[in-house]
């Protein structure tokens, strides 16, 4: 479709991450007044940085590893640890920016969870804490998991049943569509939630008379822009994800071990 | 990933559809006074009924149309009309949707295409309308368009070219998975603008002491609730549109002439 190499789209790619990350940053700092971690509006502000930065470029990264060509060879433990690397460092700054509105709902009276915005953004998040926890549910017994069942000890167990070739290649064939279907989803419910959180905070933001959203002031203008620039950034990651020329040319088969070998189970 | 026949899931996803109409109606009914055409309030409630019915329900059976096992063999054009035809009628709908609220913007003096809801609802149908527009493009030579070049004759020309076996295989192959690709990305970006319009119509509506939408009166509740319904029918088509079991045998092949021959160019 697109007649580009992946590594320069990369670069492209990554430069619109950056420009989307500036955008929000630039945002808050200059119509919305900055950065707080007092519980005021400034505080509010952490949110839309941390989870665009997040949930769409960060996770975008971490969705886009295993397309790296020199991913397509050789051991792939190392791209498992970025790919994880990633999306947890993703879903870090995804729960600090939920408690950054959490906290500057709760210094204000404002309750929490009611707009639409909210709903699906939690599920958002919902929804990866599962792609992070049931990443190494399957590979995990839970013999390996013994004392009491923390939430933590779990996932360390399962990661590392995840991380070494621990788990029968049945499993990991069974588990590997859900995982990939749902982290594509993730990451369209994060675009959308990103969407409809701008527009929710311009509608807020600019209510009086001179700079009504609907006279579209240039914060409007600005803020509208990064709204496109986010969507534009999802639809190219996943517009990458899908075209088959990029896809490690083992993608069909069962997950494949550390070391490549002729006779380790590739089709 | 589901262990679902096809057509027990279209049922389902029918079902669901069908869910979300009456959903979006029932609220426009129930909470915001219904329906008229005198640029009214009223007025105003044909577009998320519309828009739903429209880029959501009747784009998603319209994107599944190749999916159903009778079309996977036998003459194609049966259903090459029918996607067409669901697709026009989303279209169709899609213009009216805009219309209603074009038209109580400018009843009430209120600017048009300020939101970032509106920005990226208009991207969408634009989208779709290229997509409606370049299906037949590149199988319209401009000689079968003669005389003043006005967009239906030419769309007429491209539609005849694209229903009928006149273009070249290797255009047809090279166009293909360009219209599949932007055809989920309209699906998406129609579920991101209901989602973000759904909000924004809620924090304008819901403005009083006694229903203020940050109190969650049941408005909100059932409103937030169509929302998340038309996200889970967006994310089912996209899953059934990604399924590899539920495509065409020949879905990779460049497209298909009408009369099934073994020597009629698929692989």
């Amino acid at each position: 479709m697109l007649d580009l190499p992946f590594l320069p789209f990369c670069v492209l790619l990554g430069g619109l991450g950056f420009v989307c990350v500036a955008f929000v940053s630039a945002w808050c700092q200059h119509w919305r007044g900055g950065f707080a971690l007092d519980g005021s509006a400034q505080t509010f502000n952490w949110h839309p940085v941390l989870m665009v930065t997040g949930m769409v470029v960060l996770y975008g990264a971490a969705a886009l590893v295993y397309r790296l060509p020199p991913a397509w060879s050789g051991p792939k433990l190392p791209w498992k640890v970025l790919h994880g690397t990633l999306a947890l460092a993703a879903f870090g700054l995804a729960v600090l920016g939920l408690a950054a509105v959490f906290r500057f709902h709760n210094a204000h009276g404002t309750p929490n969870m009611y707009s639409l915005h909210s709903w699906l953004g939690l599920a958002t998040v919902l929804l990866f804490s599962c792609q992070v926890g049931a990443v190494p549910a399957p590979y995990a017994p839970t013999s390996r998991a013994p004392g009491p069942h923390l939430p933590s000890l779990q996932w360390l167990a399962g990661f590392s049943a995840f991380l070494l070739p621990w788990a029968p290649a049945w499993l990991r064939g069974l588990y590997k569509p859900v995982h990939i279907f749902f982290g594509s989803t993730v990451l369209m419910l994060s675009v959308a939630s990103c969407i409809s959180g701008i527009n929710e905070k311009l509608f807020f933001s600019l209510k009086n008379g001179t700079t009504d959203y609907k006279h579209l002031p240039a914060e409007a203008v600005f803020a509208n822009t990064l709204g496109l620039l986010i969507l534009l950034f999802g639809v190219l990651v996943l517009g990458a994800l899908a075209r088959p020329s990029w896809k490690r040319p083992d993608a069909d088969s069962p997950d494949s071990f550390q070391v490549p070998a002729p006779l380790s189970g590739h089709r």
